[in-house]
């Protein structure tokens, strides 16, 4: 089911990054992230299979004040759908991945984010379960990775409070003008853009018996769509990408 | 009965700002406090006539994790008691006072926090009840007030969140290490590499017949070669595409 976002509040209108809960446990928890969002403008939620169903009556009883965030959630049932129409996607994570990609601080996030969308981009912040956080194959739809400077002795962050800081830094970034990166004119490859190259690419391999042995195919197959989620990759790439996997599969020109 | 500060955890040492909840009411909130407080390494708590008195079992079942920081609370009668031995105070308030002093938003009271602890001095942040607020017999006992920008049409941040915004700024402006970017462990390809990966492309897609007509070859070569030489590679990535464009160009598990 596709996400209705929609503009912020009085005074702080304009387009700003999706919150993304990706199997959130505890309604209070989505609640409390609502609230979160609103006290710093932010509105556009997207739920991820949550484990209790939606609506959610605690999610309502606690978010009191920040209902107009759930009124407008979109609800999906898995992360790639969530993040298909998006342009560039960050994940938060508290431990250490064995994932290449960037790593930012929440401040650098959310400063990247308001340049992107300066120009026109849409872009998601992923958030993991309660407990165990993203998993890998969430991971992997993400183009940048966030990471809160948190006491290494004590990293306890809830999720709510994830939000809060990165709507808090999203209220700071977006608050002062950002340069523009008109060198890069080409449209940005939306993420189901590059989902439906990588399944094209899977294919082809496939039939090509790449992802042999049997054990290691779902390494492989992970470490593939890290290096291509990874890739800022605008939607010309994608149409010559589609052009090299084609021809190089079938060994002629086709059409 | 004066305050005990004491040093910061592991990597984490050094002075810091103390905070001061002037009259909390919930002993939940106490703890929440002393949670964020110490996610983002601040250790020194002192609180003004805590309504349900101290200790508080409530409080400690909620800092489960950071009872370090209400191990070595300090406690007050009141406000003017807890500043005392301080040399500067900040006051959180949510509304407009009538108080002349200078307003800081947190990014810039903890930045001026920074420099005072730097040069010796003891700094403090009063936060008040959670429903009243600081009242302004508090509040003259600061020499700045601290402003958090929320969203003027849902101003609702409890004062457990408040403090944990204030210890992340306290950790931005005192020198937070940017996150460990070790999870990006792979060595960025050399140029060397990246070229080489482009001749067996190139090569592969020559004869598969993918660069014609001949009038177009030369763009396209470039186009490919552009938007290979502006991913960010990394060695493990180009070990994967060597394997995928053999493994397309053959249409076989090669060696």
């Amino acid at each position: 089911m596709a996400g209705t976002d929609h503009g912020a509040g009085e005074g702080w209108t304009g387009p700003a990054p999706a919150v993304i809960l990706v199997r959130p446990q505890m309604g209070e928890n989505i609640g409390a992230a609502a609230r979160g969002m609103w006290n710093f403008g932010l509105d556009r939620l997207r739920l991820v299979a949550p484990r209790d169903g939606w609506p959610n009556s605690k999610a309502v009883a606690m978010a009191s004040g920040a209902g107009r965030v759930l009124d407008h959630v979109g609800l999906f049932d898995d992360t790639a759908g969530a993040v298909a129409d998006l342009n560039f996607v960050y994940a938060t994570t508290a431990r250490d991945r064995d994932l290449t990609k960037p790593v930012l601080t929440p401040e650098e996030a959310m400063a990247d984010a308001a340049g992107r969308i300066a120009q026109g981009q849409k872009v998601g912040v992923l958030f993991g379960p309660e407990r165990a956080g993203l998993e890998n194959d969430d991971i992997v739809q993400a183009s940048a990775i966030i990471s809160v400077p948190v006491n290494p002795a004590f990293a306890s962050l809830n999720l709510a409070q994830c939000v809060l800081l990165m709507a808090y830094e999203w209220r700071q970034a977006s608050g002062a003008p950002h340069p523009d990166r008109s060198t890069q004119q080409a449209r940005p490859a939306e993420r189901i853009e590059v989902e439906k190259l990588m399944e094209r690419l899977e294919g082809s391999l496939d039939a090509a018996g790449f992802f042999y042995p049997d054990h290691k195919a779902a390494p492989m197959r992970r470490n593939l769509r890290n290096l291509f989620s990874r890739l800022d990759l605008t939607e010309p790439d994608i149409r010559i990408l589609h052009g090299v996997i084609k021809t190089l599969a079938s060994g002629r020109v086709g059409d």
